[in-house]
């Protein structure tokens, strides 16, 4: 089967002005990843005439789909229907059934119909009509014939507001690229990890990939704070004989620092774990400041393993909420493996937990020492029988501090999970 | 002043896929619109040499400023650098300065230099190095001058990670921007509020800014969770004229819906104030589960106003840290006015501050009932002399029930502290 070449057309100048984050590129990109037809190229443009036209025309020119998004409403910077029937040399002809409805979607409001909603109902003649069951302007299919020197092309327009593109997009676009693309083979494969650096991990698992790579496996990195994904895809059946024995080399190679391979975050894994053992956990945080303790509880369920959070910026805190002594702040300071590990133990044994994790460190901008820079940071494990205290330097600035402690701490306590 | 045709490419397979959200396009294009240049199109390629080859000679060919993000890591799907240099014909040489860079980036990491990790040291020549603070790969700022037909133009290539990217872009291609392209005149104000919708939000300004709107000054929205963002810019010196009186009119409009006039966070507003008093703060968050604590946190000097914060997930840890009653919690249940005032009070008493926030409530998806459905919320604030409730209702899923809860509970707070 031949690969379908895709382009996503965005139009709004608030996209461009960073006024509105483009969720649309993600949504599609991910939804037509998962059907098997990846998006090639994606491009914003203003609501302006000649930039529409030029980006139509040259994504016509390469791409067997173009999806646009945007430009369908009633106000006068939405322009795409107009500019694609003129574009193409298509009339544009009154639509009653789109007319019933749009003067429905009022009436049910108790509102009359604003004289700007009924070109919404103007419909490029021959196109398939989407229907909008979010809001009035419908989106648009069209199916543009074949020459002597060019194939069939789709495009297809869809309105900007996502919670009417999302469901049109699924009932009715899905149904057309089944029935005129069929069912691809795109598979895809991501290993979420933890602990190592990006150039790190192509080193370990980049030679031994090197021949499947050269058979077609597409092989990729994504690095985030605390995190590096690596992608496997084989865009075709004689590729995807391949893959299974390049997951394997994945794992083999990087092991234990996968945590997940799908779209499952640190923090499910660890939540799920604890819950599938009935097990139990108690966080107290002091440099990470609630971000550990926000992430644990953005997990459904999370209610059943965590118990409870201390966040003790303050030693008064930390002595009256977890039992750190005197003695220990004063010799060796707030931010020590001493410390760590009384707040751990404090935490594990006050709230009668399986397991507690403790984080004690300088986020900065100030605060640093000579000997404690700005950047380190004890994270203390307590379990049962043992606790562990690890030390990282993490010299960043405060918000990327917090999210790789929170991730090493986090990944300390997934290691010590077991499976 | 001409204008100024900025395009941005921003490369990566994993964006085309939806594995990752294309934060860039947003980011770069509100500091260019702050900065008088708003980006006139953006697109994004995934990391193929034909695919950039094909979409920097379309942007060069259009634009005076090129900005690409991405592919300048260490691994081999990082290709940027070479393809730029091949396609203007220029040598890459090694750079010693960067090489010693990123052989102090490991050192002081306690790792080995990996070997792929050398080629980020490979510079165009005559390219300008954009230092990475954050990380290994430096931008690089290329001048490619005019012919006889044409014009001078700039590339501008930036790393992929936003924390790399942002200061780099801010501290170095600010400066050159100014330089090369001057300072048009582009006056933007926002205004960020908090407390009504987008809809009402315009319904109040917008009748009284219409004689402005039509004199040139523009008037823009952007919703997020729990915030609406106004936005008044003047392109020109005749426009900027009258920009005084629009702010005056927006702030007569929407008063203390307006918690900040730039770029300030709610957790910052709040933060200073209380730091301005020398009072301090405690928090009890249930639902929340540490977000508003997070964010607290997140503001540098936090620790001079925030003693100590209780994440009281179970009735048990309500109990034990905050105080609340058995009797509280039998007779109206974890979820109601008596138990928030009761955890705000108990936080405020046993942690000794001048205020106390508490939260709690139903996140979902599970655990409501008829009475409180999910997304049922009490917030509590115990302050000197009085403790005030609010009971919201925010029916959404899990993340943006907490956001949405905790901006409720930092602007209940904002709007108790004065000013």
């Amino acid at each position: 089967m031949r690969t379908v070449n895709i382009e996503l057309i965005n139009t709004g100048t608030e996209l461009l002005l960073g006024r509105v984050l483009n969720t649309h590129q993600q949504w599609l990109g991910a939804e037509l990843a998962n059907l098997g037809f990846p998006v090639t190229r994606q491009v914003t443009i203003p609501d302006s005439g000649p930039a529409m036209e030029t980006a139509l025309r040259d994504a016509l020119g390469r791409a067997d789909l173009v999806i646009t998004t945007g430009g369908l409403g009633p106000t006068s910077d939405d322009i795409t229907r107009e500019l694609i029937a003129q574009l193409l040399g298509i009339q544009l002809k009154l639509d009653r059934d789109i007319l019933a409805q749009i003067e429905k979607f009022f009436a049910i409001r108790n509102r009359a119909v604003p004289s700007n909603a009924f070109k919404q109902a103007m419909i490029p003649e021959g196109a398939i009509v989407l229907l909008n069951t979010n809001g009035t302007a419908p989106g648009l299919a069209l199916s543009i014939p074949g020459s002597a020197l060019t194939v069939k092309k789709w495009l297809i327009m869809l309105p900007g507001p996502p919670r009417e593109l999302q469901p049109m997009f699924t009932e009715q676009v899905i149904p057309i690229l089944r029935r005129e693309f069929g069912t691809p083979t795109f598979v895809c494969r991501t290993f979420k990890t933890t602990g190592l650096g990006e150039a790190f991990i192509e080193q370990r698992i980049a030679p031994h990939l090197e021949r499947l790579v050269n058979a077609g496996i597409e092989l990729g990195y994504c690095a985030k704070v605390g995190q590096v994904e690596v992608r496997l895809s084989a865009r075709n059946a004689d590729t995807a004989r391949f893959m299974s024995e390049a997951e394997a080399i994945v794992h083999q190679q990087l092991g234990t620092y996968i945590f997940a391979s799908n779209e499952v975050s640190l923090e499910e894994v660890v939540v799920s774990r604890l819950a599938g053992k009935h097990q139990t956990l108690a966080l107290a945080e002091s440099c990470t400041g609630g971000l550990i303790s926000n992430r644990i509880t953005n997990v459904p369920g999370a209610s059943a393993i965590f118990i409870a959070g201390l966040i003790t910026y303050s030693n008064e805190a930390k002595q009256m909420l977890l039992g750190v002594r005197t003695e220990t702040l004063e010799r060796h300071g707030a931010v020590s493996e001493q410390t760590a590990r009384e707040m751990a133990e404090g935490a594990r044994t006050r709230h009668k937990t399986d397991y507690a994790i403790a984080v004690t460190g300088i986020a900065g901008p100030t605060g640093g020492t000579t000997d404690k820079p700005v950047g380190t940071v004890f994270i203390g494990l307590a379990m049962p029988g043992n606790t562990i205290i690890e030390k990282n330097f993490n010299p960043y600035d405060r918000e990327t501090f917090k999210y790789l402690t929170s991730q090493q701490a986090l990944d300390l306590l997934r290691k010590n999970l077991g499976s």
